[in-house]
């Protein structure tokens, strides 16, 4: 008997049909399909393919022991998640080693800013593992915009909510084009990194990007409003355009 | 009879499964195809969708009059390039007041770093244009590295190398994960800056990502190969890993 392959199968920004061909038949034939979700929750990356999955498919939901509740700071936090992935890894190996091909599940592209790499590490050497690249939240969030992100020789910079405000002041100065995620309960401190960077007014936010409650404002007049998890805030790149 | 609508489609890194489910639809049941070229060459992204084709389909090729024999400081590049895109602007723009659908063929996603938002902006107000976003080069080439490109709160910077030197170092310093593109001719520019920046030899080179020729190698060992204007450069982030 051979060993099975381990796919991070990334799924892209939240609509269906933005599945590569390649991940909506790794998908949809899958026998075994393992996704993180937060406790309760019935997960972004296993809504996405809601309909998808076959009659017989095997779910291995994985969920996260903490999301918020201690700060990442906290050494037990970095303990407990390393913890986790290191049971996931133990479940997911033991099926590939059983002959199993595995599809984890991945919102977004599996290499940008993903659980799934904390997986990856820790398979290497053990199984074989293949990744599928997908379109990122942020080019779902830019699109929705209507405008280009980036033009010409524009420096584009991705930054998270979660870095301090000095950090995420220097970052938007240096930038012609810019992206915030990871915004959610950083929402005060981002807005004031704008504010102090000078981008407040050409900052936009873009919730549920390419799916159904998609929504996009200019930041300034969301003033006050609590923005989930993967909201992303976009500004757009003013280059070269002939 | 009511107008068409033209549709930029990403294509994605280049592996024709890599196309997303939507734009798979798209170009295979377009009637008119439209991509931009160099004169005398197939045209990447046309070469992409190879095989997918309707019969029927009616190509349009765009030629750039110049790509590299003017430099971008020279204001006949500008005026050049202006009048080309408000050309092909206008042939689209015929074609779906005529009540045809248009597909523009954009290798990558159309709003990072892409001609497409040339026409795109050229056309707003006049016809409907619908923008399906992809997976970009640069996924596809961390990708092909086979490891993460970022990390926790790791700081992804995108710079083109057309930028001058002190610029490329002032960016590659500030970033904790690196993405280096438009490098053909200006490669010798961005090793010289890599290496002022501390993060040479940590620079992959990554050529053809996701197509047939695909090559991953350490920069630091392809020293004095001619690189095609296609390559990328990544430098993967090292942040928090649980």
């Amino acid at each position: 008997m051979s060993a099975g392959t381990v796919y991070g199968v990334g799924l892209g920004p939240g609509a269906q049909d933005l599945l590569s061909v390649r991940a909506d038949r790794l998908v949809r034939n899958a026998r075994h399909v393992a996704f993180f979700r937060k406790a309760g929750r019935a997960g972004q990356a296993r809504q996405i393919v809601n309909g998808m999955l076959h009659a017989d498919a095997v779910e291995f939901p994985m969920e996260y022991p903490i999301t918020t509740e201690i700060p990442l700071t906290d050494p037990r936090y970095n303990e407990m998640l390393s913890a986790f992935y290191t049971d996931c890894t133990a479940h997911v190996r033991a099926l590939a080693q059983d002959g199993e091909d595995v599809i984890v599940l991945c919102e977004g592209d599996p290499f940008f800013y993903g659980s799934f790499m904390h997986l990856y590490t820790r398979l290497q050497g053990d199984v074989a593992v293949e990744v599928v690249p997908a379109i990122t939240g942020m080019s779902g969030a830019w699109t929705a915009t209507g405008a280009p992100i980036t033009w010409g020789d524009d420096i584009l910079t991705v930054l998270m909510g979660t870095l301090d405000a000095d950090t995420l002041v220097r970052g938007m100065k240096q930038a012609d084009a810019l992206v915030v995620m990871k915004i959610g309960r950083n929402i005060d401190k981002v807005r004031d990194a704008l504010k102090r960077a000078g981008k407040y007014d050409d900052a936009y936010l873009v919730e549920y990007a390419t799916m159904a409650g998609q929504t996009v404002q200019r930041l300034a007049e969301a003033e006050g409003k609590v923005t989930p998890y993967f909201s992303i805030i976009v500004v757009h790149g003013q280059g070269r355009r002939p």
